[in-house]
């Protein structure tokens, strides 16, 4: 049984990185927004024999009761299965393990491959009072995975990976039976080789679950036409303390409070997806994306909001503005023979309809369908756009954005190679509140970024949109000083984060609260809000067992979070 | 301020009344399907004075303390406020008011003006430990409403209809921040003159209000565009006796178990919902309904899927099995003139197509739109209908339906004037079960109908339409066995509901749990799913004064709910 991990510090397969020798324009780019060049000292990767491990908290009576129910090879208590479980990948997540820092990892890793493996990992933790975290493919990036509220007890994670089938489709209904613990790659392929699909394609696509999309309410790339992982849901199965949760499988219902909704988004808290009955869609006849440029983030804006009235969507609507399109320019590889020609073509076409090639943004819109759906939406979208000054680059952009869709996790591991930070934060808001956000946020992170770091990089795009408003996804980097990297990273973080407060958005649109977010996850849903959630955590899991220290926050939580006020206080001296 | 209430022993305002003067054809149907003629003796209306009244608990301390807060006239103690707030209009509610049997009835009516009232109102239950069960529209069909599990405690009902404000819309952003209390036809002047709509049309529109909706899970008839109401709301409020839960006016978000979620369904039993920012439509340019008949059921419904498969759907799509349309047609008014042609025409060409006349089966699909958007769904659909055998009645049909579509509660009470039972159950199911559980759950209906009367009607309709599945409400009526009226109803009801629990079906698609679908929550949502809400239950109410008896069953659900294993053992006996 092979276990598809990903390495301990970083994105993606042992082995696996991003070649960027085929992209001639990053370096230079790279070099002006942080002024780290290719010919800079390297990091060197860090080394499991220098990692200071935490001790390791055996509970020999729930090990000796588990193995009664599991094989020896679903049981892992070495060094290294503790370390890949350790955290999830996060920024601080692949900071601190590139400082060999790691400040708890569970003791034990149980490998699920059914259901009543499950029950038996959750009963005996009950039992034996050990914490269980569930793992699926630790791809997290909101601290979801990580240690908290141990309190001297044996903490297990347990890993779903082994639950990775889809065990049946029923291509009338257009449902899917699915395990929790499947990546996405390996449930697309079978569920394509039944001729549908999920639809879901977030940024970690590659190395997520099932189970974490929901217990995380995830969104990806197609949402705007498939729904967020939540829409997606007729019923699932959770393990709990006090039994199992079983919905059933009808497209709605009016049965009181809804138990798929209890479910979804407790971040492990309560228990643990074993599968769900997704909703699917046939594969789509027509496909095909496409790039366009637009004179300013405002006309982008405009279009895609005209789109939103017409009720005439593309299925991906993803809209940079300045700084990322630079970013997205500076990833392109090098034109070659007819495409080169093309290119100056375009950028000839440009001069003359006077774009500011410093200021034009880049949309890439996927339309698909069968064939009159497909025509249908691409025509009346290309002509929305058109009247809103936008010039369509051709499907060309488009294949590079779908070559390289999931490559920006990859890129954090790059930066942090030349010590450089990498981040993103995202958030949603309404359509009459989009501009005003997206100006005040920049300007927050501006003068954060500012304070800690001379230059940076700073952009932002348009990720998901929805009838009424649209999702916001900041990303951001600099070099780090040298000693002061989490707390310098944490200072521009609470920036974006306070500033999706303050202008009435979300803390985040589709990265769950974890602990990241949690010193703001009481301004988000009211403190009576978070009550509830505690009301179902105290019934559910009253042991307290399972995944303690996420979504509800401590009475400190900023403290907690690791930033004081004097670094706050020096930071914003220095910038002075 | 004038309390709009609808008469406390049928639907509609006082004076109110269904006008049969133009259907020529619905008494002989009637008489057909129940053997109760026109000239057959009507029951006398319920004398109110002969209403054996339970006497009335007052906490002076509570009272007291209220009126403190609120105005004389928001506070009501007399019978007529007393009655009129006991039930909501089930069939059984309607039955009991027409045998004069109120087993229970609130002690006091609180109308609420603002969220500081309902503070006021939610606060002193605790305090004085008073029952509140929150009050909409009245229009509740499952029992939600009524007096459960006082245990001596003063009972209030704690009317919202004064609370009816359109507070503000962001046609921008397309959200309006709504009052709980308003009632439908008073919330969409208010959105319309402002040109939008909500888009959510139940058949009880005219009688229920935004709060209602929220804590059943209602559904609309357009929710195949507009979706269900829980699919509609960006954030609400809901005073809870630990507190006010506030969520954030985000399209989407991603922060824990979503709290929007907790509140919607709750049916009155964790607070009060009192206002929601919802998503709005603009008035659709191009709207217009549509009949066709179509030779079966079966192929019905291959053409309604037909139209899922290519995501190409009206925004209503209601479709009558034979039962249904024969009542339909029985609501027709007399044709005149080209009409009373177009119809002789429209026969001949059916016959001409040799369609059954006793075999045809209604539907009725609505478009809307944008011109482009309506063209290309009307001419889509309407080749699909073709293919499957269709004849397009045009507009003719769907005007009619337009004309009538509020008036089936109205039907209710025109059949107890004649001592007819007439109600209906409704589920959801995914495509593949559509129509083996439309052949069960008849066939049982069948069976249980057969065994308490003869003749009896019977039909049923698929409502609402979604990618997996859709929506069956089942209708029955017969003539009532004199002294056995509840208990003969139950005995259908439960037929009708152990049919949809059977075939993996829900208790109901929109119609809530209350009281009435108590015995099949347990099976509906998983014993472990509603500890869940009874987790939820104990940390926000932990005093219990919020709509008791609601929701979760007691140890012995069947037997509460009223039928007894004698009674289905004679009823069976009777029908050998």
């Amino acid at each position: 049984m092979s276990d598809r991990q990903m390495k301990w510090w970083g994105w993606g397969a042992e082995g696996e990185y991003l070649d960027v020798s085929d992209k001639p324009y990053l370096w230079s780019f790279v070099e002006q927004v942080t002024g780290v060049s290719e010919n800079s000292p390297k990091t060197p990767l860090p080394d499991v024999e220098k990692i200071d491990f935490p001790p390791q908290t055996l509970n020999r009576a729930y090990l000796t009761a588990i193995a009664r129910d599991l094989r020896a090879d679903q049981i892992k208590t070495d060094k290294m299965e503790r370390l890949i479980h350790a955290y999830g990948k996060s920024f601080r997540d692949l900071l601190r393990m590139r400082l060999g820092i790691v400040e708890a990892a569970p003791d034990c890793v149980v490998y699920a491959e059914s259901e009543s493996d499950v029950e038996a990992a959750v009963k005996l933790a009950v039992e034996h009072d050990v914490v269980l975290i569930p793992f699926g493919g630790g791809s997290n990036i909101a601290g979801s995975l990580e240690v908290r509220g141990a309190n001297g007890r044996m903490v297990v994670s347990l890993d779903m990976k082994r639950m990775d089938k889809v065990l049946e489709v029923d291509q009338n209904s257009f449902t899917a039976r699915i395990q929790a613990g499947v990546l996405g790659p390996h449930m697309e392929e079978q569920l394509n080789a039944q001729g549908v699909t999920l639809g879901h394609f977030p940024d970690s696509f590659v190395y997520s679950t099932l189970g974490g999309w929901l217990a995380t309410r995830s969104a990806g790339m197609q949402s705007d036409k498939y729904g967020k992982i939540e829409d997606m849901v007729l019923s699932l199965r959770m393990v709990t303390p006090i039994g199992t949760i079983v919905s059933r499988t009808v497209p709605k219902c009016s049965n009181g409070i809804e138990v798929n909704r209890v479910c979804i988004g407790s971040e492990g808290i309560l228990g643990v997806i074993t599968e769900a009955v997704m909703q699917v869609h046939k594969l789509p006849d027509c496909r095909a994306s496409y790039g366009y440029l637009f004179p300013t983030f405002e006309s982008g804006a405009a279009a895609i909001y005209e789109c939103v009235k017409c009720e005439c969507r593309p299925v991906v609507t993803r809209f940079s503005d300045l700084g990322k399109t630079a970013l997205s320019f500076a990833f392109k590889r090098r034109p070659k023979g007819l495409k080169g020609i093309m290119t100056k073509a375009v950028m000839a076409y440009l001069k003359l309809k006077r774009f500011d090639q410093e200021k034009v943004c880049l949309m890439i819109a996927t339309f698909e369908g069968d064939r009159k759906m497909y025509n249908y939406t691409r025509k009346r979208v290309n002509a929305i756009y058109r009247k809103h000054g936008a010039v369509n680059l051709g499907t060309s952009p488009g294949r590079a954005h779908e070559r390289t869709k999931y490559d920006f996790p990859h890129i954090r591991d790059l930066c942090l190679d030349y010590h450089v930070m990498a981040d993103v934060s995202e958030t949603s808001t309404v359509w009459s509140n989009l501009l005003p956000l997206y100006y005040e946020t920049m300007k927050s992170l501006r003068e954060a970024l500012s304070a800690v770091a001379d230059p940076y990089f700073l952009g932002c795009h348009i990720s998901h949109t929805y009838h009424t408003g649209a999702s916001l996804y900041f990303t951001f980097g600099c070099r780090m000083q040298k000693g002061r990297e989490i707390e310098q990273y944490l200072f521009i973080k609470k920036a974006v984060q306070d500033s999706f407060m303050r202008c009435g958005a979300t803390l985040s649109h589709h990265h769950a609260v974890g602990v990241e977010h949690l010193p703001w996850v009481a301004a988000d849903v009211s403190p009576t809000g978070l009550k509830a959630v505690g009301a179902l955590k105290s019934g559910i899991d009253p042991n307290g067992v399972m995944n303690p220290g996420k979504i509800i926050p401590s009475e400190s939580p900023l403290k907690d979070w690791g930033l004081s006020e004097e670094s706050i206080a020096n930071f914003r001296g220095a910038s002075r």
